[in-house]
C-alpha cells in the first residue's frame, strides 16, 4: 500500500473579506469553523484519516511567515512556499515533485484550506472512497457537491456512467466546466448530473505524472525539474524549476482534458463561503434575520435592523440602528460597510486601497 | 465696575452621540472644534473677554471626575458640581451663589460648552453689548440666532422694539416660546421678528436674584439657601439647599414671565451640532459628498458612496462602499451604523444598549 499525504493549498488571497482578510492573514486564517480558523479546520478534518506527519501546506511566502503564528504545532518543513503566484498548476506540480521526493507511489490528497465541510465523518467516509478509486484504478479523482442554485463562480463536473453500486455515489467524469454563464449553469441544473467541482482532489504520484505528460509537457516537464533538484537538496534549482512551470489552472491544463476521471458525489454540507454574506451559514442569526460572526470577545447590538451580516473581531461592539442588508466588518484598525449585495464586487474596493496608496490596510 | 464672571454649563449628556458621547465623556467633551474638544474652545472663545482666574464649569459628578484629564490646567476649584441632575434653574442658582459669594455685584455671562460658534471677534463684541446692556440697565439679556429653517428643536424669543440704534441690535424681549410645534415655528418664521434662543446669557448678580425672587420664590429661597451655606463653608448645607431647588429649566422659571429681558441678535455662525449629521458643518467633505470628522489619526476611505457622515478617532480607518447617507461611528470599543434619517432617534438606540444590560458601553 501507498502512503497518503494530504496537500493543503493555502495560497488565496480573500480581498473579498477585507478587511477582515489581509495579505498576511488571508480567508483561511479567519476564525470561520466555529471560531477555529478555517486552515486548522481543515487540518483537524484529516485527523484518524492521514498521518500529521504526512500533511503539507503550500502557500506563498507572505502566508508561510505568518503561519507559524497561527499554527505553533504544525512542521515548518512541511510547509511548501511558492516562489510566485502562478495558479495553482505549478503549486500541485511543486506538490507533486515534493511527495514524489518522499514515496514516488504516494498517494496525494489535495484540498483547499477555505472551505467549511460538515460532518467529518461522512467527509471521510468520501474520501475514503475516493482514495480507492485513485489507488485501485491509477486515475484522478475529484469530489463533486450537488448543485444547490445555478452558480456562476463555481466549475461543474458532469457526471457519465456510475463506476458501480457502491456509496457514496462515483461516476467517470465526462466533461469539466469551468464557470458557466448563468443560462448555462441554469441548464446545467435543469439537465441534472452536472455536480460543482469542489476542488478537492485525489490521484496516485504516477496517475498525476502521467496526466501531465499526456497534457501539458511543460507542467511535466517542470514538475520533473524540481523533483530532480529536490532530489540533489538544490533549492535555487527548485525555485528555478517552478517558474518554468505554465501559469494555469489545474483544471485548465489537466483536468479538462484528462482521459481517465472519476467523480464521486460528495455527501457532506459543503461551503465555499466566498464572500460576507455567506458567512450567514457560519454565524448565529437573531430573531430579526441578522447575522453575526463574532470573536474573540466582539459583541453585537441590533435596534430594528435586519438582515445585516457583522463580522468583528476582539473587545468591541457593533450597533446597528435602523438599517437592512449591510455587511459590517471591524477588525484590527478597520472598519467596512457595505451592502450585501456589493459585497461580490468587494475586489473593488481593495483596488481603490491600493491605488489610494493605502496599502498598509493590505 | 463689577466683575465679569463666566459660568459654562456642561452637564449635557449627549446621548444622540453615542458612542462617542459617553457618560463620562459628553458631547462637549469631543473634539468637534476644529479638532478641539467643544468645552475647551468654549473657555478658548472668552479669552481676553474675561479673566481666566474667573471662568467657572458647573457639571455633574461623573464629568467633573473625567474633566481633569480633559482640561488638566483648569482649576479644580472653579469646577462646581451639580448634586444632582435638576434641569437648569438649580444650576444656575448654584452658580448664581458661588459668584454672588464672590461679589454680589458681579456679572454673570452663562455659556453653553457644546456649541460651534465662530468667529471670536464677533462673538465677544456681540456678548460686550450684552454686558453693558446687562450692567446699565440691570435687565436679564439673552443672545438670539437668526433662524434659517423653522426648528422644532430650538425654543423662541419674539422680538420687540429695538433697544436703540447701536450694533448688533438689541431688543426689548416680548415673549419666550420653548420649542414650537412645527406649524407655529413656520408662523414664527414667516412673520419674522423670531430668534432662536441660544442659551446664552448675561447678567448682573443683583438682577437675576431679582427676577427669582419675582418669578419663582422657591428657586430664590435655595439660592439664598445656597449662599449662606458657602459663606458659611458647609459644603453639606449647600447641597441640601441645592436639593430644594424645584427641578425646572431656566426658561420656564424665570425668562418666560420676566419683567425686562433684552435680546441681543446674533451676528455669528452658531450651530449647537445637535446630532451627528450637524456635524457636516464642522468636519471635512469630499467630492461625493461624504463629510468625515476624524481626530488622532483616523482616517477615511469612500468608494461608490454618497452623503455619509464618518466620525472616528483613534488610529483607525473607515471604508465605505457603495453606501448612502448613513451615519458610521467608531470611537473606543464600539462601532455604530445608522441611516443619516435616523440619527435624530439616537436615543432609542442608547436606550435599547441600556435595557440590553449593556451599561459598559454608555
Amino acid at each position: 500500500m501507498t502512503s497518503l499525504h494530504a496537500i493543503i493549498m493555502a495560497g488565496g488571497s480573500g480581498t473579498r473579506f477585507w478587511p477582515a482578510s489581509r495579505a498576511a492573514r488571508p480567508k483561511q486564517f479567519l476564525p470561520l469553523a466555529h471560531g477555529v480558523p478555517l486552515l486548522q479546520a481543515t487540518i483537524d478534518r484529516l485527523a484518524g484519516l492521514c498521518n500529521r506527519e504526512q500533511v503539507w501546506i503550500v502557500t506563498n511566502a507572505t502566508q508561510a511567515a505568518a503561519l507559524p503564528n497561527l499554527l505553533p504545532d504544525f512542521p515548518r518543513d512541511h510547509i511548501l512556499v511558492e516562489p510566485e503566484a502562478r495558479d495553482t498548476a505549478p503549486c500541485i506540480a511543486l506538490a507533486t515533485a515534493t511527495i514524489a521526493s518522499k514515496d514516488p507511489h504516494a498517494t496525494m490528497l489535495v484540498l483547499p484550506a477555505d472551505h467549511v465541510i460538515e460532518p467529518v465523518d461522512r467527509f471521510q467516509a468520501m474520501l475514503r472512497r475516493g482514495i480507492t478509486i485513485a489507488q485501485d484504478d491509477e486515475t484522478l479523482v475529484t469530489f463533486g457537491v450537488p448543485p444547490t442554485y445555478p452558480a456562476t463562480g463555481y466549475g461543474y463536473v458532469e457526471c457519465g456512467d456510475p463506476l458501480d453500486a457502491a456509496e457514496p455515489r462515483a461516476f467517470a467524469a465526462r466533461r469539466f466546466r469551468e464557470k458557466p454563464a448563468l443560462p448555462v449553469a441554469q441548464q446545467f441544473l435543469a439537465s441534472g448530473g452536472f455536480l460543482w467541482n469542489s476542488g478537492i482532489f485525489v490521484w496516485t504520484v504516477p496517475a498525476i505524472r502521467a496526466a501531465m505528460a499526456n497534457g501539458n509537457a511543460a507542467l511535466a516537464k517542470a514538475t520533473d525539474a524540481m523533483l530532480a533538484a529536490i532530489h540533489a537538496g538544490d533549492a535555487v534549482a527548485t525555485t528555478a524549476a517552478f517558474q518554468t512551470a505554465p501559469k494555469i489552472s489545474i483544471d485548465y491544463a489537466i483536468l479538462e482534458h484528462a482521459k481517465r476521471i472519476a467523480v464521486v458525489e460528495a455527501t457532506v454540507r459543503w461551503d465555499d463561503v466566498g464572500t460576507f454574506p455567506a458567512l450567514a451559514s457560519v454565524g448565529a442569526r437573531d430573531a430579526d434575520g441578522n447575522h453575526a460572526v463574532l470573536t474573540d470577545g466582539a459583541s453585537q447590538l441590533t435596534l430594528q435592523s435586519q438582515g445585516n451580516l457583522t463580522y468583528a473581531e476582539g473587545k468591541r461592539t457593533i450597533a446597528l440602528f435602523g438599517v437592512q442588508d449591510l455587511v459590517v466588518v471591524a477588525v484590527g484598525d478597520a472598519v467596512m460597510v457595505c451592502p450585501k449585495d456589493r459585497a461580490d464586487d468587494l475586489k473593488a474596493l481593495v483596488d481603490h486601497v491600493r491605488a489610494q496608496g493605502r496599502t498598509d490596510l493590505l
